[in-house]
């Protein structure tokens, strides 16, 4: 259902091979790791505006593109969107309410 | 299967209407929006700091934190993960060679 | 002798009147705050990049970048660069050993 | 007369033999060049906010931190605020209107 993440990174994986040319991600690819942080830290930048804005649709969006580039950095780094909901699962996976009562949502 | 996204949603959600005490999710939402927002920006700069350093185990760990926080924000304005999902569903769900052929991976 | 910072708020003010195509920096102000904004956020992003990678040559660069566009911002807000010279003289500009030894240097 | 940068540049240079007791610029010395790097980030974030709150008094203090907390970045790489000024300089320090006209303010 909601497998875009893992046909995103098979997409991401699948742009690395390809030229420059041809697509944004494989620009950035071929700009190298201090282009992709840039990009990570201009839309967390526009996240926090779009927040200060009060304005959920434009928020949405640029999450959405926070997200987006930070599957771009990691798939530059051959990893996936798998190892950080499996980190989420690792923190906050918890199944019962006793286990909840007695690990609080924390970081 | 990987609805750990939901599930933390749906936590997110309960622990609005819980005592700053009881959690830091609950003391993020109590000092409110700048609070959450400074976090956003904290782990995207130690998203970018893990990723110059290459050490991949500790970017996961930061990538996850910035999700973490980018999901709370959601929750403390009435959104969900799903917003972003169905928003990168809208930009990249494509379903066939043609279509990806006429819409390459932009943002 | 070293009111550079002076002439540079001088300057980045008679620019306000002028047309967007004269300069980068009436093009800036056309585009208003948020677009300011994101450059701060970037030169911040590109001076903790340069500072990792140990290059201080670069790391020069990009911390004027960070201030010029601080600097744009002040004269964008009609303020200047002695708002923020009276500012660190009212935390820090201390005359006596006696007075340093009260109160360290903190913020 | 608005030599405060320089005697700033002093006093953070003398606080790098001290005691991480000592001081906040001591502990931030202590700490090492990623706990210097996320505040400068932190600071660059609370100027964004700060900016979109169109609080001007809060956004002097926050430019003021950001500024401060460059200074401490550069005496930590034994730079000083006189490089900054110097770059600056270097770009802008424009005597003539003719030059002027010829090299516009840009970055």
């Amino acid at each position: 259902m909601n497998d875009i993440l893992n046909r995103l990174d098979q997409e991401l994986n699948a742009r690395k091979g390809m030229s420059p040319d041809s697509s944004y991600v494989a620009s950035l690819y071929a700009k190298g790791l201090d282009k992709i942080l840039k990009k990570v830290g201009e839309e967390a930048v526009e996240t926090i505006m779009a927040a200060k804005d009060g304005d959920n649709e434009h928020l949405v969006y640029e999450i959405t593109d926070l997200w987006f580039h930070t599957l771009i950095l990691l798939a530059h780094k051959n990893l996936t969107s798998e190892d950080i909901l499996n980190e989420l699962e690792r923190r906050f996976g918890v199944s019962g309410h006793t286990e909840k009562a007695q690990r609080p949502l924390t970081d």
